[in-house]
């Protein structure tokens, strides 16, 4: 059987999130039915992370299995002819055998945006949290700042889903100005339920004084996910990257950022 | 009477255009059963111009006439609070007894955006006109500078409403490059009834060979719609800005860019 990797991007505005299931559309399983049609077989694929209703990807990883002899630099071309326009296949490679989309991931990436403005934008619906706060970015960076590294994350997670540890390291978490949008950008290597959106919530809780940059540490410390700031609409919130390890034919197709 | 103006702006793809019209959600009534909840009193707006179904406004103008006695400045406020999050007001200003929304203006500008990217993006449905063709900007360039002028415009709009001159004249007609969007702005006196997207069809007819630059002065000079390039689609088309004369309040609410 081939292995196949696809890059894909979408706009989750009209689904109920990356996973498929019963009586709501999601991504996987229109995706699921534009394959199927190109490969003329019933064809399941396995995603990188479950995203959550009105959640975004610029960048998204699936691998599928298949019998099908088509090239795989046709994929996109095809798939595109059938997949609505809020979904786009960029790339598609025959990857290694053992490749596993959410297994062979050595880190991920999301940003967060929130429009800082003083009226809410007609263009950012469903793309960017307004919050017309006035906001501490000094404060927000600090914040930030005590997040990076090493450490138990459950103050910034929703339980659902069971985890063997709540451990994860987180390698950066910027602010960054883009005109009147304010994109929080996090790498992990991996992240719990919700802990991007709460991780989120907890710098802005920081940038308009609610919560004290210096108490991130103990906030993490406790445990106690009533201490930190709230988990932010889903709606500000984009998978922005997936790193994949060593030389694999993975990695040269999601490593490099366009 | 007091005479008031309201900034705003839009996403039209939810809408059937700017124009009040029986069994169709549009921008003008929802913006004008919004404006009558907060006034209290069944209020009709002018728009600054009928812009189609599935086309966009960053820059718009409507005015109304009132007795409420709400101070101007608390009007996007209140009117935000019950406008849809697709529709947005960003200033409102009490003009001139004779302000006309539509026949104070002296400048408008439309940019037509054309997503000149291999893959269609996600985050540009409903946005910007997705044209993976190889495009030759030097060629398209040529031939938007050829529409600057004062010309008879029959060749590029579409019989429909009444006009009594196709004579405009177009101030300028530029294309600017943003990433893998390219921006065609266009400002005139005014515009025909489809003017905005043929001409952007016909230069872009020009940037993939179809219609010669220096074709364009002839195909003006005929007035015969067939022989200039297609009218594009409405989703890539935004109005941008609108001017109005001299020292008007409404001139300093309108002819300063953010």
């Amino acid at each position: 059987m081939r292995n196949i990797a696809l890059k894909l991007s979408y706009d989750g505005s009209r689904y109920h999130g990356w996973q498929r299931q019963k009586n709501a559309a999601t991504v996987q399983e229109t995706l699921e039915n534009a394959l199927s049609e190109v490969l003329k077989s019933n064809t399941k694929v396995l995603g990188c992370g479950r995203t959550d209703a009105g959640v975004h990807a610029r960048v998204y990883c699936a691998n599928f299995r298949t019998e099908g002899k088509i090239p795989a630099d046709r994929l996109p071309f095809a798939l595109n002819a059938l997949l609505p326009d809020d979904i786009s296949v960029s790339a598609a490679a025959e990857v290694e055998e053992d490749f596993h989309a959410v297994f062979s991931s050595v880190r991920k990436e999301y940003t967060y945006y929130v429009h800082n403005g003083r009226f809410k934008d007609p263009f950012y619906r469903n793309r960017a949290y307004f919050y017309p706060e006035r906001l501490d970015l000094g404060a927000l960076r600090e914040a930030a700042a005590a997040f990076v590294g090493t450490h138990d994350f459950s103050a910034v997670r929703s339980v659902g889903t069971n985890v063997k540890t709540t451990v994860r390291t987180v390698y950066a978490f910027e602010a960054l100005e883009e005109g009147d949008l304010l994109a929080l950008r996090i790498s992990a290597n991996g992240f719990l339920y919700n802990m991007a959106r709460a991780m989120a919530g907890t710098v802005l809780y920081a940038a308009i004084g609610k919560i004290k940059p210096e108490e991130i540490a103990s906030i993490l410390g406790s445990g106690d996910r009533r201490l930190a700031g709230p988990t932010v609409p889903p709606h500000g919130l984009y998978m922005t990257g997936i790193w994949y390890g060593g030389e694999s034919r993975a990695a040269a197709l999601f490593n490099n950022r366009q």
